[in-house]
């Protein structure tokens, strides 16, 4: 597999779009427990950004300064192999965050950030964070489950890999994407053009049109990005996703 | 794939081998650089323990209090899925740690631990980790980093599950037992046995003896456990394991 999601070099990002206040802060799950005086705190040490679609945040290799959080849009991080060989390790949704664990060590990125979407970023210095830290315990505490829950995703995805076939993991995705918990028919559209989906999932293009013919037979039908889950039951049986009391602390 | 690595309940973890002081912390990778003041701090909350083969530490779904470091052996993180398929995430061996960041931030297990050859493991109590870290700021930056490893490890695990077939990625791992860096030929003997290894690769045992055949073809022989890389250039131009440096910082 050998896909490009992004054209574009990692830009100066600038684009500083407004003020960051605490209230913008607690629109991050990570952040919204914390108390009032310590996002205080945080404020001088974040910004806002935009991001254009295809536009590269920061490149795998490099030493990044920042930790980010998307507040709107689609952020995909990207490992390119030594033999040009391109992998989506995982699509980030509004409300979670990308480098942080990484950026905190001082270590440099196993990933590219590209949007994917119009995307919407809080940037967080990480020199800032790490000298919040010696004086505020919930900060640290926040921060190490930030990145136990973002190891435990990564877990969650191995295990999917080995177990799976493509369809299930196909299965499972559609089904992470229905909200309505429950009906038994569901209309959703992709979020991402099926290119990054079968790049997200593992899977060759052709592979990944296979997989979505044979869900057919447990009632799942496509038209372009729009998909209709006709009985999520059975889709259920044949996918088998995680427990949702696992799910749910993913 | 439904494979059980052990028979064991978990156990009563009592059997506690010997005293633990800061000449046996220092052995572990993770807390080798600390201050002695700080190693003596933790000498309270560690203990060391003996685990037979076959023996469960932790189960999965459970709130453990302890986070373990491998000093000998090597031990088996393995989840079961909701319909019993079991996928063996990862095996960590000497000087590598488990359950850290999960049990630091109060998360249920989401892997089981067995040991699958007896190891001796040194036990730290979360409770009293958490305790010390507001007073600690190199102890936090040394788990922040730790977890930062953690997460790496398993990005590096879910691109070689979407990039490589079996066979490169039995390669890549062969590659990883090679210690002589420079030798083109290199005989080595596989840590567990075949059954282990087929469920750490993501593979049915019947893959996995395709996978050595195919790599009879690049120059490997086997033998049971044994195992000869005649032409380790050719392997690795087939296998295309990750550039040392990444490696290196997993």
């Amino acid at each position: 597999m050998s896909t490009r999601f992004s054209e574009h070099a990692t830009r100066d990002m600038t684009a500083v779009d407004e003020a960051v206040d605490t209230g913008l802060l607690r629109q991050v799950p990570l952040l919204a427990g914390l108390e009032d005086d310590l996002l205080a705190r945080l404020v001088p040490i974040c910004s806002s950004i935009m991001v254009a679609e295809g536009e590269q945040i920061a490149g795998q290799g490099e030493q990044c300064e920042y930790a980010f959080m998307v507040l709107s849009g689609q952020v995909a991080l990207v490992n390119v192999a030594p033999n040009g060989d391109t992998a989506v390790v995982e699509v980030i949704h509004p409300g979670e965050q990308f480098f942080l664990s990484t950026v905190l060590s001082g270590l440099s990125l196993l990933v590219s950030a590209q949007a994917v979407a119009p995307a919407r970023l809080l940037r967080l210095e990480a020199a800032g964070i790490m000298a919040l830290l010696p004086s505020q315990p919930a900060l640290t505490s926040a921060l190490l489950r930030a990145g136990a829950m973002d190891f435990r995703s990564m877990v969650r995805q191995v295990c999917d890999l080995k177990l799976r076939t493509t369809a299930q993991r196909l299965g499972c995705y559609l089904l992470s994407l229905s909200t309505s918990e429950n009906a038994n028919s569901v209309a959703l559209r992709l979020p991402f053009d099926k290119r990054l989906l079968a790049a997200r999932l593992g899977c060759r293009q052709e592979n990944l049109s296979r997989a979505f013919a044979a869900l057919r037979s447990v009632g799942v039908e496509t038209h372009g990005s729009r998909v209709i889950l006709h009985d999520v039951a059975r889709l259920r049986d044949y996918a088998v996703p995680d427990a949702p009391a696992e799910a749910g602390l993913a």
